[in-house]
């Protein structure tokens, strides 16, 4: 039998899409409600592997979502990008005149801010997954409402698109990370990636001479981001990605951040996909 | 008469006791609905300054404000911190078992995400402010709703708080940027602080060469954030915040980044009040 796959949200969500292109067409995947519930069924194991969308470039990086993986000690063991693309969707026969609510995710309804904005009558509702709703309003056959979400999930559940592609950022993608409680060890596998966080007193330059160790073991950054520890003023957290040609090189630069760096944590090493 | 300045939100919410700590306790305010409508306020000249939100400890920065303070050309002449405290309230005489819905603002209720685990029949419902949802519960005399909001929401709309101190870290705190279309110049005030933004090829070690100016320049980092550009793969924006003791150097730090980095922005030079 194949291996459980957590998604965030239900079939036809961009998770499940995600899980679709990462695996294969006919992955079997457990629908979790929350991102919360999603680590929740790795660490118990009911799931092998999960995932957890963690940027865009709209509203940057999903925060909260480094916290579960930190604080449930899991690995991450690849990433996947998807282009967004949000539509407007709705019981057929529905107009946009007639609608009132629009529920979605948080993160959805951001990405659609400018589409809304033409449309001051309809009022903006945050909901838990984007594919969701649309089962939703399609089980109860719903009218005046709509929801926001792939056209997959409009042809799953039958639904109309009153309006296509209402993103603003029409290149946006969304970054996913691959979870596990094991780590991902290069067997074999291309390993040319990892993420990390560490925490530095903000004493000048103790960040420029981490990063001069980046540089000399010939690992680049595609990411920072300094957050700061309000417990302690002048600390702060970092998460930082870096891709690498050499396993060994990476490995060493880990064994010098360990001494210049606290709580220096691998979240994990995997191939880049970018 | 007094300047207006623009506030997210009504009287009662997070912004409101922000200019009141910042200017003084009578200040005048104007309440905006939402960001992009203060930001409209400012370029118009309807409102002097604004207070607008910008990162805090747990969701992190509020991209999509970076963007509106970018497009609109306005400077940041000051910051503020205040600690987070979300209060449940509801009409008097309501208890936590009857409430059915709470709304509030995104931010606010992932603060509280913790609380609303216990208490899983409550559904949460976005909304545009704090104490806006206070001030309609009032008005209303509604009856199994709640909202989440500030001590001094509760008091100024007349409303029981059914639990207090609701949020998750309790050493939260909220940063404010404080807005203007005119950039603040060091003429006697203290400047010690500046915020950036400029664009880079991720080519190896481009990232450190800056940083290592901005050291050799006595320039701290307080934040680092990048964000991918989809447009132009391996190529990023970043936003930098530093504090300096000498405005002098800061200047020719800034001469030298200009021509190391595309499209720098100072987005403002402000007194640090950390």
């Amino acid at each position: 039998m194949d291996k459980i796959i957590a998604i965030q949200g239900v079939q036809g969500s961009f998770h499940h899409l995600v899980a679709q292109e990462y695996y294969h067409k006919e992955v079997e995947v457990l629908e979790c409600m929350s991102f919360a519930e999603l680590t929740k069924s790795l660490v118990t194991g009911v799931a092998k592997e999960g995932v957890m969308a963690i940027e865009n470039s709209i509203a940057g990086s999903i925060l909260p979502n480094y916290a579960l993986i930190d604080e449930n000690n899991l690995k991450v063991v690849g990433e996947h990008y998807i282009p967004i693309d949000m539509n407007f969707m709705a019981m057929p026969g529905q107009k946009i005149e007639n609608i009132k609510k629009v529920y979605s995710h948080p993160m959805a309804l951001l990405q659609c801010k400018e589409f809304f904005k033409k449309y001051p009558h309809i009022k903006l509702i945050e909901d838990a997954d984007t594919a969701e709703v649309a089962r939703r309003i399609s089980e109860k056959g719903s009218t005046k409402v709509a929801a926001v979400a792939s056209k997959a999930a409009a042809r799953l559940f039958g639904l109309d698109i009153l309006a296509e592609s209402i993103h603003t950022k029409k290149s946006n993608a969304t970054r996913f990370l691959i979870l596990s409680t094991k780590k991902k060890e290069p067997n074999g596998d291309k390993i040319d990636k990892a993420s990390l966080k560490f925490e530095l007193e903000s004493k000048r330059g103790s960040l420029v001479s981490v990063l001069n160790i980046l540089r000399d073991f010939n690992l680049d950054m595609t990411k920072i981001q300094s957050m700061p520890i309000i417990e302690f003023p002048w600390k702060y957290s970092f998460f930082i990605d870096v891709i690498f040609e050499d396993y060994i090189e990476f490995k060493k630069a880990m064994d010098i951040l360990e001494v210049m760096t606290e709580r220096l944590t691998i979240l994990g090493t995997y191939k880049n996909s970018l």
